[in-house]
Formats: structure tokens, sequence, C-alpha cells
């Protein structure tokens, strides 16, 4: 009798036979006696669909106004699982993020949750139904519709899952679950059964795509017992198997056993090396430098300053290629200005690779196999940055894979 | 310094191009001084889209769903003009019904408006707004998002210019006015500049498309000065010539000029008709022979019961040609059972022909002018029905642009 919630991506949503799978998969959940709330994604391609119609009219759309459009994507998403659960002989009702109400901010496009409303879902379940929730979108203080940025259906899973106290929130995407890398660079690469917040927090924002940041640290923040699994299975497949199926989301201290020492390899192939060389090092130079780069809206990822020599310093740091010309526009001009830079230069072609696990904290020289192994590929290290758990560098693009495998191996993450 | 309702239909809104237009067209509008309420339809083809995906899920789709589907169409458009209006330089805001609120009863799929708040849409036209609210929707008691069944956007603008008591309400749609009649049918069919709002309650219920009839219900209920016009005009036409173009609906007290006798000459080609002969003549029997043709939720339009002779009667009436086969088997069944009747017979290929006009009630020989007109053309009448400014007849499908043509030109309606 355990309150799950079960998010489904733009993919498994993405046709009317996949939507019926989906209701067969929640009716079979739901008839072994569990409390069922659903949030599913736009069907797949519907949200690009919209916004590309807003695009076509303005260049620079209200916000505002493109959150009143992508949010319908996600409405029509639960009108129809509900149908399909009516179909299956379930008891379903489907709610906009207004209705709950799932309350966000103001920031239009990419709000946050600050509170769910869950008496209205409470008193369905208790009926018997099966609940089934947008996505993506709540509602701000004024009434407005909101929406909380590309990929938001994880953290209204997990914002629901967290507020409701649920047992676990299962995930189903069209993988099978978190990997020790992508397994189209690595042949070799293994499912995790087990990955522990923190890892999946460093793999997230390391480039693996499986669940989205923001997901991953609600999920953390209220300890919601968050599972990957995939949609593509059987859904009438045995539900003992589906629950031990994917890789489950844990808490460090949850955990008996031995930690492996490196759960996995991340990497991020399209990123972007500014350098700007020989500024004057006095406080302030890098508010200096990155401010007009933030007020741009332009992410920075790595950043880098060197001990200064002579009172001049050097400060590297990296882009998403994409947004790579905007920041060396608007560096250049920089450079002619009040900055005093000598020289930017940039590389457009690097890739970040990273091996993330909460076993290094307690074990030494990961840095040096790290470091040893790109070495004997004849790799040169561009940068280097570190965190508890994870250490990344910056490599020529044209050895990404080349470097993905060979830590793959080192690190022994092909043998289970 | 009017306050203006404009609404577009969903051919007016078909493509990003035409939904420039509109913008244009209600930029004019507000620059010249005016406030401005749009309520704008899904774009054409979205809700049939959206329909048809909930039917290929389920053959009896809940009606609460579909509306959580079938409103998004409208949610969207709304936000798309609100962009193309911020790219025309007019500030403008979109609502979807629930945040007006229209509220409705919870007769999902085919809601009445019961309420409209106009406290948040009056302050956005204060602070100089374009305000921009989805048609065909509202909200219940619950919370419940509920549409208004097809048409309804009509409906939703002549009922918030109602409740905001604004100057005139302008349907934009494909035609550029109310015609004596079809002009597909009678190449001399001639818009009419002027039409009551009675004349045009009988239009709409005899068929003529231009508007739904719970708008022109509305408009005569609250008396809402509506006017029917071309979306397809220049944009950009001078306000003066824009405000003299369509039909005006009025009202017959504000009529200063002579009334013409008849107004136009409407018709209904897929009807079908069903005698019951030799029916008991007893006290109950239409409600018997008619009340499962009711709970089967198909609309009965003309009925007629002849005298009896001998104690036994005929009942006859009409269906829409969709429904003729239902009605038949529910009667026949009937026929079979306790009614007792002698035959039912049915003739699935009538039309309804009807000549409407205000004028009519103080001018008598409407009538036998009809009928010598039909006669010379050698049509037979099979049914004969009347209110104060209209009389309908049934004939043979084959004849009915003979009779309307033939109607048109002996009632004058070719005249200017």
């Amino acid at each position: 009798m355990a309150l799950i919630v079960h998010k489904y991506g733009g993919t498994s949503m993405g046709s009317v036979e996949r939507i019926r799978n989906v209701a067969r998969r929640v009716a079979k959940w739901h008839k072994a006696g569990h409390r069922l709330v659903v949030v599913p994604s736009a069907m797949s391609g519907e949200t690009n669909r919209l916004l590309a119609l807003a695009k076509e009219i303005s260049a620079q759309p209200s916000p505002r106004e493109l959150d009143m459009i992508a949010s319908t994507g996600e409405q029509v998403s639960v009108g129809l699982l509900s149908i399909a659960l009516q179909e299956e002989g379930v008891d379903a009702i489907s709610y906009a993020g207004w209705q709950v109400a799932v309350k966000t901010d103001s920031a239009f496009t990419k709000a946050r949750i600050s509170a769910i409303d869950d008496q209205r879902v409470l008193a369905d379940l208790e009926a018997g139904k099966v609940v089934v929730i947008t996505g993506f979108q709540g509602v701000d203080p004024n009434g407005h519709i909101t929406t909380l940025g590309r990929g938001g259906s994880d953290t209204s899973a997990v914002a629901i899952a967290a507020a409701m106290r649920a047992d676990e929130c299962l995930i189903y995407t069209d993988v099978d679950g978190v990997y020790t890398t992508d397994p189209r660079v690595v042949e070799e690469a293994r499912r995790l059964d087990r990955v522990t917040f923190e890892e999946m927090l460093e793999m997230a924002s390391l480039g693996s795509k499986v669940l989205q940041i923001r997901s991953v640290e609600f999920a953390g923040k209220y300890r919601v017992k968050t599972r990957v699994l995939s949609s593509l299975t059987d859904p009438l497949m045995p539900l003992d198997d589906e629950m031990r199926s994917g890789t489950l989301i844990t808490f460090e201290e949850d955990e008996k056993m031995e930690q492996a020492v490196i759960s996995g390899i991340a990497f991020q192939r399209d990123e972007a090396r500014i350098a700007v060389m020989g500024v004057p090092d006095k406080p302030g130079m890098a508010y200096q430098i990155l401010g007009p780069v933030a007020d741009a809206n332009i992410d920075v990822d790595m950043i880098i300053q060197n001990t200064s020599v002579e009172g001049k310093t050097d400060f590297t740091f990296t882009v998403g290629r994409g947004d790579y010309q905007r920041a060396m526009d608007i560096l250049t001009h920089q450079a002619d200005g009040h900055v005093n830079a000598q020289t930017v230069l940039g590389d457009p072609k690097v890739s970040k690779v990273s091996v993330v696990g909460v076993g290094m904290r307690s074990h030494v020289g990961i840095a040096s196999k790290m470091f040893h192994t790109l070495s004997d590929e004849g790799i040169n290290i561009q940068m280097i940055s570190t965190s508890e758990i994870k250490i990344s560098v910056l490599i020529d693009e044209k050895y990404m894979e080349l470097a993905v495998r060979a830590l793959h191996k080192a690190f022994g993450l092909d043998q289970t």
C-alpha cells in the first residue's frame, strides 16, 4: 500500500500506443494495491513544435506568454493518459499544475517550485483514484502559469513525491538506468544498480542526461527515494522484477555495502575554452571579466585563474560551445576597453571528461591514476577542476572518446 | 475610447502569418484609443486533432478529460496572439478562462457560462493593455476546466462583452457578414447591413452557420451590440470603413427604418423525416415516442401531429441525417412494443427551407406567397412549421437549391 510517483518522459508518451502502454503499467501498479500519482511529459516533439511557433512570430517572445503556450503540451498528455487509464478500468483524474496547486516563483520559463498543496490529490487517492498531474509547470503567486524549464517534468515528479512523502519516485525513461558511462562511447559500460545522490548530482552536472540536475537536487534535499528505469520493457512484467530494475539513487548513510571508489565517467563534448591573458592581478578582476558574460545569460562552467607573475595573471573559463562566439565577442570588446587584457585566446573544440565517485573521498591517488592514464594515451590536459567527489579535465575534443574508454578501463568499471 | 471585444475564428488564427494579421488589426484599434479584449479560437484543425487523439484511445472518452485536452488549443492561440501583439508594439497579456475567471456549470464539453469576473481584465485595460482571453472554455465551481462545446468561442466573446458592458462585440470570421441566403446556392444573395437578433436567432437555428446560436441568445439576452465581419480584409483598412462593414445585429426597437418583410432564406440540407403512423391518440403518446429518442441524445427538430381520425393519429418529426438510423432503430423497436404504432415510415433525404423576417409579423400573405412559389416550381411540401418570424417547410432534398433560389427571387431579396 505504498504511495508511488511515476514519471514518464516525452518518448514514453510519444504515441497513442505508447500512452496505452504507460496506462497498462500504471494500472498494474494500482491493481497491486499501491496509491499512484503519475507525472507525464508532453508528447515528444510537442514542446518544440509549440516553441517554434512562438519563435516564428517573435525572435524574443515574452517568457510569460511562452509559458502559457508551452504548458499546454503536458496538459494534453495528462488528459490522454487519464482516458487511457479509464480504458484500463482504472478510475483516474488529471490536474494541471495550477489545479493542484504546484506553486512556483514568477521566473517564467525557469520557475522554481515553492510549495505543493497535496490536499486535493490526497482526497482523490483516498477515493481510490490514480491522479495524473502535469509536469514542467506550476502557478505563480499572481495566478500566472509558469514552467520549470526544459526537463522540468523530472523535477515536478520528485517535488510532488517530496511534498506527498511518497515511498518512491520512479522515473521512467528511454534508458534502463544510470551507466558507468555512455554505452555509445564505451561498449563495456555497465548499468549501476545504485548510485548516491551526490554522484548523480555530479554526473548530471557533467553532462549525463539521464536526470535533470534540479530533480536530483530535490531528491537529495528532501531525501526522495528515486529510481531511474526503462519505460520500454513489457508493461505487464512482474512487479517484483520491475521494482529491482533500473538504478536506485540512494543516500550515503543508507549504504551498508562497501562503496566503489569510482562510479562512473561523465563527459561533456561541446565545450569551448576562453583564456583572457595578462590581466592585472587586482581585486574585482574576475567579476569585471565574467560579469558581462553572465549578464548575457551565458553559463560559465570551469573557471581557473593562475598564480600571477609580475602583477599579471591569466584567467581561463569554459562555456557551452553554442555560446562561444557571443562570449568571445563580449571578451574581445572588453579587451579593447577597461580590463586591459593583453590577449583573448579561444578554443571552441574542447571536451570535458570527469571521473565521479563518493569513494574517492577516502582514497588517495585517484587524481594521479587519472592523469597517468591520460598521459599513457598521449592526451594533453588543458584544465583541471576538482570537487570532493569528482575530478574533471578539459582536453582536445578529438581525444574525448579515447579518454573515456581508457579511464573506464583503468578504474575497473567494466568489471562487475 | 470605447470598450471593444474582438473575436477571431480558427481560420483567422490558422497560421503564423494570419495571427500576425490579427495582431495588426487589433493594434490599429488599440492605437485609435479603444480598449480591446480579444477572444481567439484555436488554430484551425487543432481542436479536431486533439479530439482525434482522445478518440483513438477511447471510443467514449471522459468528458472532463476531453475538456482538459481540447481547451489547450485556445490557450496556445492566446499566447501566440499576445506575442504577435507585443511585436506590434502593443502591451498585451493573455488569460485562460480559469484565470479571468470565466465561471461555468459542470456540464463538461457543453458547459454554460454562469458568471464572468471582470476585475482582473479591467485592471489590465486601465493599465493600457490589450487583454487576450481564451474562448470556448471556463472553470466550474470545483476548479475543473470546462468547454462550451464547438463554436463556443463566439459565445465566450459575446458573454465577455456582456459582462464587461462592452460598446460593441466584433465577430471576425471568414465571411463578410450575414447574407439573404447562402451565396453558394443563390448567386444574387446580398449581404445584410443589419439584421435583428430574433432573425439571427432563427437563421442560426435554421442552419445558417455564421454565428453559433448560443452566442446570438447571449447577444439578445444582454443586448450586446454584435457585428459579424470579415477577417480577410486588409488589417490596416481605415477604421471608419471597418466599423461600417459586415452585418450588425440590432434590436428591433433600435430600428428607426422600415423593416424589410423578409430578411433571408435559411436552409438545412441534411434532414431526415420519421413518421410514426396510426398511434392511439391518447395523453402521453408524444412523450412515449420522443422520450427514448431524446434519451439517446438525438436532437429532434420539427414535430407535427395530425388531427386524429377514429382515435388514431400520425406523429411526424425530423432529426439530423446523421442520427436517422439510430432514431429509426429506436422507433422500430418501439413499434413492436408498447406504443402500438401501425407503421414507422422514414425518409432520410429531405431538406428544410425557411423564410425569416421580423417584418412578417405585420404582413399577411407571406405563407401563401411562399407556398405559391413552391407550387409554381412543382415542389411538394411534406411538412410545415411556423413561428412568429419564420415559416419552414420540409421538401425533397433534390429540390432544395431550386426552392431557395425561387423564394429568394419571389421575396425580392436580390433587390437592394
